[in-house]
């Protein structure tokens, strides 16, 4: 049974992980016969927000591994614990999350940088020839780390986030939602999931193919 | 196009709705080309639990229609908002908020109660002869408000809790995790879902089932 990391980052759109799509990959992975094991940092999340009027609750605080484990039913480990060579695959949910509590693309942009663990294991999954997916927005965390490579990537089609991606180097390339960019020789698979959506159908029909890919490659 | 009202908890299995049933019953409804509305009502969880080690939080707190909203991904209504009228159909995913926060059968059993809003809200929708769908734990509302009148539920096969379905005028039936017992002359749907489990694909195969049979009946 392929073994597949996936790795949160909150709980909720807009300061954590995307939950629809946390929760569309884990479903996939396991109506592949694959297996998932959930991963997040023990950080403090960014900021928390207010989900239901979308404004940041001030001194709030929440830590990114405890939020995640909501998604994952309490079975899930900090990320640090994951070891490369136990999992067959990596693959990334988006969220604002991904861009807040893993890298800091929210504020930073293409100067961004990667939480130094998640960079390593990304870096170490991809030299051992692991396929790893990204969706909705975590691709920025691929083009950070593997924009040296010149990688493919895609995010949909928003071009301020695109022109980002570019300048780290990457190269993105527009696709609908219910399809992925396949970046084959480099094993580095994504979707546009919600930075497209418009609704949950089709951002699935994406995700599933994600993992359906990146399960092919692994 | 059919709209079906979605009732969440919280979000997080201990403590709110189970994400994953919650997020696979948006799916499902979605797919089969019905809209779905999220509500929750606005109050105070009953408490918060840390999700990573399962222990309770002291002195932390959480409310129910903005965590809710993490779900929604911001798209939601307080309970109270929702018009019966302008819905086909109610769906109650489980998680611990289910019976902790739509009523007090975590803590009261069968001499539980449920909050008035909601049960008055399934009694217009029965009474309007609207279908409703229960998932996991959630058919304990189910047995308390249309126990009277003998409802037929399941929650799997988990003994005390049957045992309390039943003493609340119900009759529970033992159902696996893929199935649903329809009660079809009251229109009352449910299944098991993480009340079994065991993985997220068994609960979806139930839940997929449980939606598709509100919609037929709406």
């Amino acid at each position: 049974m392929k073994k597949v990391a996936v790795i949160l980052s909150g709980c909720g759109v807009f300061d954590g992980a995307e939950i629809q799509e946390s929760v569309i990959t884990l479903l996939a992975i396991d109506r592949a016969g694959a297996e998932a094991r959930c991963f997040a940092p023990d950080v403090a999340q960014m900021h928390v927000v207010n989900h239901a009027d979308g404004k940041v609750a001030e001194g709030a605080r929440r830590n990114v591994l405890e939020e995640s484990a909501r998604i994952a039913r309490g079975d899930i480990a900090e990320l640090a614990a994951l070891r490369v060579d136990e999992v067959d695959a990596i693959v990334l949910p988006g969220g604002f999350g991904a861009a807040k509590n893993l890298c800091d693309f929210a504020t930073a942009g293409a100067e961004m940088t990667v939480n130094p663990v998640l960079a390593r294991l990304l870096t170490e999954a991809h030299d051992a020839g692991k396929p790893i997916g990204f969706a909705c927005i975590a691709p920025v965390i691929a083009a950070k780390v593997f924009g040296a490579h010149g990688v493919q990537v895609t995010i949909g089609n928003d071009r301020d986030t695109a022109a980002a991606i570019e300048a780290m180097g990457a190269r993105h390339v527009e696709c609908p939602v219910e399809a992925v960019v396949a970046d084959r020789s480099r094993k580095i698979f994504s979707t546009p999931a919600y930075m497209l959506g418009p609704t949950i159908r089709h951002v699935a029909a994406g995700i599933e193919k994600l993992v359906a890919d990146v399960l092919a490659a692994a």
